[in-house]
């Protein structure tokens, strides 16, 4: 049986040997406290056993649910920011054909309340305004403006389409157990809800109502993905340093920032991983970006960015390092053909298939990357399928929770994305923020 | 009469302004050579006087290829990789509907040849079978393996369901003067072709076919994108500092560089901008990392990624400043509306436009952010139309012209893209790499 692999031989020639060593005491007491819940954000780690506990009850009726609705609709908005929409962008990206939102057929997953741009939500109001469409709202306190405002926008449109009691069976409620706005307004509506759990964050909420059932509506087997996620849960927990992925990864990457590399790209060769990269970015740039620390995560798409940012990565500063997301096998089979004129000189490549070129393209980007002073993780999957995909968020997740200890922060939370919206709702004249308005007005 | 405008005050205070003051007879130095094609690189220097002196015949047949083309098929299929897609693809971004790629009206514009995906083509090669779709090939030499892959594959589907006569009509080829594999097929199959000057590399290319074509068959006003471009070549090369956009941000962004601040994130509060922020990251990625040298280019989309980068960017390692793309005015027209209920508290907000609010979250971001300690420098544009993209885009180029002055680099080659080229090349079998081939063998 084939799972995710991971390759740090690449990196560790460009690190002191001894330095793995010394961190494996730290990284197997790191392992034990998370499966524990104790350490650093204990109170946000109701994730780390998720997929080994999540109920049959809930996994069916978050598939019921996605069944009913997905037979009424042509639309589906998955209204949410951060954490509340980019675990299931990811997945319904990673696992949707390249060119699905130029199809007619099937669902469209199309995503808001995550800007407030005002030709963004003019737009999408126009081109929901002939379709049958669903909202799933998802917030947990349900004050999150973005999400709100766009709610509340879409809310009208589809009552004045449907009517109150057509619109209360397309709408779909995700969030936290404790009242806050949103739960009372399910509760007086009658809306569906499904509850997001207090101790869990939104950048490790994948595995629960919020990443599931917009992966349901879209189409695509949640319980593979639990699956696969459950399988790395019991790998990590139970491997020692040697066998588990997690821990070198997390173990790597923070000896590599000791030794001067401050920026991780993650790389992958299959343009439907943009957003896996997305929610990568979050995880570990959200779990580690404080104190002034933590890495800076960024992002590429090869080949198409060896063509833009492949010159930096090859020559610019030597301070980065690459993490590649490798998929052994495509879902298609394509044959490059022979021409008789041989008119552009690829005759050499006649016969194979494009996978093979695109896996010697990845071989020689990394070989010359190598060379060029960038140390080199390589994360091989199978395929890419909900069950994959599973064992590789938990990955991250988990391999966030132990880097985030190497590193000495409290990797659940974000104290820093509240600095924004305070002075947003001082300018805005939000009740209660009265005195920073005073105070952003008084330095300006 | 309203243009690109620039404020550099929130970086200044970061940095002693001695230093803005001791780098300004480089700059004008710097502005002298580009407009004489002098310095480093000056054999690629063709488009920094384009904007005045492109041909108005060139534009009368780029419209006039792209109307007859636009009336005979549903899908263009743009096949080109880096600077052969990037800028064509940031501006009809740009231009575009927000959920244009949804609606079922309109000539499509996809992209192909910028990936070795065996599932992407396969898709896109499914995708067109029902559609009457045209080719436009953009690569200087023909020889990119990307490209030339994508091509041959897509010339057959073409040439299958239109015969070679029908196809014919359908294909357009931008390419190089000199003789290559692409000039020599399309003297050769009369196919409709489009010269790049020699002097002018790709990520430079927006103002020549590679960009204009494509934007045109995209139904958008090319004459008005180089009108922009002219304005802002003109004030570039005229003006004294105090009024020079590109002078001043090539100067503070540098000045910063000198002064630990090796990460740019080019922010954005429109989701439509994103590919701008793409385009924008080859252009400065390319042209300055080489030699140890050059800022880390990266991109965000606000208030989006305020829920993921956001963090990191407030309190992560103190080694980034932030330029922000803000447009004044939307497109659309969109008011909060009132809640009798207020279920989501946000009655505050009503009456308001949308855009009021994402304007001071942009404001709310920058004081947090310039507190958090980094720097930021804005640029506005009035609006997002052809006009308003055409500065933009020239004054970035213009201005990382400057900066590779500055950096000391040749901003117009990218040697190191060529390292995984070879490497793939050999491990491909390709003929005439026998040798690289045994010593990249003998080293794995």
């Amino acid at each position: 049986m084939k799972h995710l692999n991971i390759d740090v031989t690449k990196a560790l020639r460009f690190i002191n040997g001894s330095y793995e060593e010394s961190n494996k005491g730290k990284i197997t007491s790191a392992i034990r406290n998370l499966y524990a819940s104790k350490g650093k954000g204990s109170n946000f780690m109701g994730w780390v056993n998720l997929p080994s506990s999540i109920g049959k009850m809930e996994l069916l009726e978050i598939e019921e649910t996605a069944k009913l609705l997905r037979s009424t609709i042509d639309v589906l908005v998955v209204i949410g920011i951060g954490g509340s929409y980019l675990g299931a962008k990811a997945v319904n990206s990673a696992l949707s054909n390249n060119f699905s939102d130029f199809k007619q057929s099937g669902v469209k997953i199309v995503y808001a309340g995550h800007n407030i741009s005002e030709d963004y939500l003019s737009d999408l109001i126009s081109f929901l305004k002939d379709k049958s469409f669903g909202l799933c709202v998802i917030s947990k306190s349900g004050t999150t403006t973005e999400t709100a405002l766009a709610f509340r926008l879409l809310k009208v449109l589809l009552e004045k389409k449907e009517g109150k009691e057509g619109a209360r069976k397309k709408i779909i409620v995700i969030t936290g157990k404790n009242k806050g706005t949103l739960r009372n307004l399910a509760e007086r509506e009658r809306y569906k809800v499904f509850t997001i759990a207090e101790n869990i964050g939104g950048r490790y909420s994948i595995l629960t109502p919020v990443g599931l059932l917009p992966i349901a509506i879209a189409g695509f087997d949640i319980r593979k993905l639990v699956e696969g996620a459950s399988y790395m849960q019991k790998l990590v927990k139970e491997s020692s340093y040697d066998n588990n992925p997690a821990a070198q990864y997390a173990n790597i990457r923070n000896i590599l920032l000791n030794n001067g590399y401050n920026i991780e790209i993650l790389a992958n060769f299959e343009p439907k991983l943009h957003y896996v990269s997305e929610w990568w970015k979050q995880l570990f740039g959200e779990s580690e970006g404080k104190e002034g620390k933590g890495i800076f995560p960024a992002s590429v798409c090869f080949t198409t960015d060896l063509h833009s940012m492949g010159q930096y990565i090859q020559e610019g500063r030597r301070e980065l390092f690459e993490t590649v997301i490798s998929v052994s096998k495509p879902l298609n089979e394509l044959y490059i053909p022979s021409s008789l004129d041989n008119f552009d000189d690829l005759n050499y490549l006649a016969g194979k298939r494009v996978c093979e070129v695109n896996k010697m393209a990845e071989l020689g980007t990394q070989i010359a990357h190598v060379e060029g002073g960038v140390p080199n993780i390589r994360i091989e999957l199978p395929e890419l399928n909900e069950c994959y995909l599973g064992e590789l968020l938990y990955f991250f997740e988990i391999a966030c929770g132990i880097s985030g200890n190497i590193l000495e922060v409290n990797p659940f939370n974000q104290p820093g994305v509240e600095n924004y919206k305070v002075n947003m709702f001082a300018l805005l004249d939000k009740p209660g923020f009265e005195r920073k308005r005073e105070e952003i007005i008084g330095g300006l």
